[in-house]
């Protein structure tokens, strides 16, 4: 997709995206009614199968080409030992994404998703939050581009997935500057930190707040000020997954975070995506209530790369599956319905 | 495998399970400490890979044949006005199945699964349990042989799957003999009774158990006479899969009751069983409860066909597929660990 042009650009481009075909959302409702199943019987399948059916504007919707985006960077943060890992990990990984060797790999390869890895200024950390803006304008900027460009025009479905050593504590700076609440309501283990990682976690976040201050209370200015490059970056993919009318699943904490600073910018702007799951980073919930969210899947993870979400889009598939390939009572010669 | 010779031969497989290869699950634990992520961060993945590694006894394990089997069969207990639907649906939905156009054919699809159709004498209905035993003990141990014989050896995952109108009635008397508690504890709308309908299921479950009394304290005794064929066939699968030491995934209400059976007349039958979802058929967490079994999905499924627990096995492929292929910290030169 075309470049951004500046901030105004991303901002006039969130006021006006569009909606759902409501016409093939209803085509899709009435085709579910017909197929050999009791009403109901497929649970939130049918719901997810109706929602994903009005993005794409198809009644009769499969998810053929699921892509995966993972985009990662380096944090000035994580020189707070806000981590367990050191920040060369970043790299590493990135590597590793690269030479398959990542769970996200592996679930790309079952799902049957396209992977790409968007490494943005790895080994160049942003700067640390507690002391400047993590971004200036022009690297906020080239942030959100790499996640506009980064979405295929093809692509049915979309999962953004990070990876960033640190990058939970920017996200939990960005949950207390777009949600309120204490420190310590936003921050968690992270990668697995011991109570010394933790308690600078919540110095690392009250200092950003504290740096910051009224600054924070423009959504898109806190994702500059205390997000990263990568959670700019899902943000920006985000909106541009919006004006292809492409569903997103929605991975853990980092990536609601960086999603939330989009609907807290604009109301709605989150009605194309879905929650993937309930990740174990116990602030990952607040976010999805605020967001009015229910996670499709609950099962502990808390890794990121954009896993979660990628397992939860083999249900989503399976749930478009059932609702195009299935016959009709009429078609199989079945009673009721 | 070779057919059961008699109830007998049953029950002694049944006292004489294998258990899973500890040195494996034991290696497999160990290799997750080593795998490029932090350690727990694939949450219930990991413990359902260790598991898996454990009875395949495989260290690094995948889901690479998976097998469905839908077992159909008629209740006499139908005529009692206990569905939405009429009887002649099994016979039609048998057809579905094996033109390809039921929701377990689609999501086979998305598995690679293996699926298999068994119609167990479809037309001809089990007695109606509030008058007779549903099945002679001839009837019972061809319905159980139907299961032994539908495992395929080569299989790595087994779903058993049902359809069966009226079968619902038979899993709630299955499990008001197997747990106790009242009729109306284990009655639910199925397909979508009305009230009425579901007045007459707890009747049904009423009339059965004081018609079969005390007969019902042995559980394969229940089996047979509130049962039904394709609950004893689900039996006889499971059982048979223990003795390949192929993982088994429960689906929902139907299923579980079935199963049940197995864990009363033998604990730790079902050990080798992962309960896939939580029906929303109510009934179905009370024989999750009683089992210990907690469910992996909860999307409100409630159609059978063993659709649940095939979108289970989607989260089960996925987990080993991180176990058995990511690289090592070693192996992608990534610090810590």
């Amino acid at each position: 997709m075309p470049q951004l042009a500046d901030l105004n650009d991303f901002r006039r481009r969130l006021a006006a995206l569009p909606g759902p075909d409501a016409g093939a959302a209803a085509a899709a409702r009435a085709r579910d009614a017909t197929l050999t199943k009791p009403p109901g019987a497929l649970g939130r399948m049918e719901a997810i199968a109706e929602w994903y059916c009005g993005w794409r504007g198809d009644p009769r919707a499969r998810v053929a080409r699921p892509q995966i985006v993972v985009f990662a960077a380096d944090h000035g943060v994580a020189a707070r030992g806000v981590s367990a890992f050191p920040a060369d990990v970043t790299a590493q990984m990135v590597a590793n994404f690269r030479a398959g060797g990542a769970a996200i790999n592996q679930i790309a390869a079952v799902l049957g998703a396209r992977l790409d890895v968007a490494a943005l200024d790895v080994g160049r950390p942003t700067a640390d939050f507690t002391a400047a803006p993590a971004m200036d304008d022009g690297a906020f900027l080239a942030a959100l581009n790499a996640g506009w460009q980064a979405v295929d025009p093809e692509a049915d479905l979309l999962i953004p997935g990070e990876m960033g050593i640190g990058n939970t504590t920017a996200a939990a700076a960005l949950g207390a500057a777009l949600l309120g609440g204490a420190p310590g309501d936003w921050v968690g283990r992270g990668t697995g930190v011991d109570d010394s990682g933790l308690a600078a976690k919540a110095a690392a976040v009250a200092a950003g707040l504290a740096r910051h201050g009224a600054a924070l209370a423009d959504p898109l200015e806190a994702l500059r000020r205390v997000g990263g490059r990568e959670l700019a970056a899902m943000a920006g993919a985000i909106v541009a997954a919006r004006a292809r009318r492409i569903p997103v699943i929605l991975d853990g904490f980092i990536a609601t975070a960086a999603a939330a600073a989009l609907e807290k910018a604009q109301p709605g702007a989150l009605d194309h995506c879905l929650a993937g799951h309930a990740s174990a980073e116990q602030a990952h919930r607040r976010l999805l209530d605020a967001l009015g969210k229910a996670p499709l899947l609950d099962l502990g993870m808390r890794l990121g790369e954009g896993s979660g979400a990628a397992t939860a889009a083999l249900v989503v598939k399976a749930a478009l599956a059932c609702h195009s390939g299935m016959a009709t009572f009429a078609e199989a010669g079945v009673s009721g319905g």
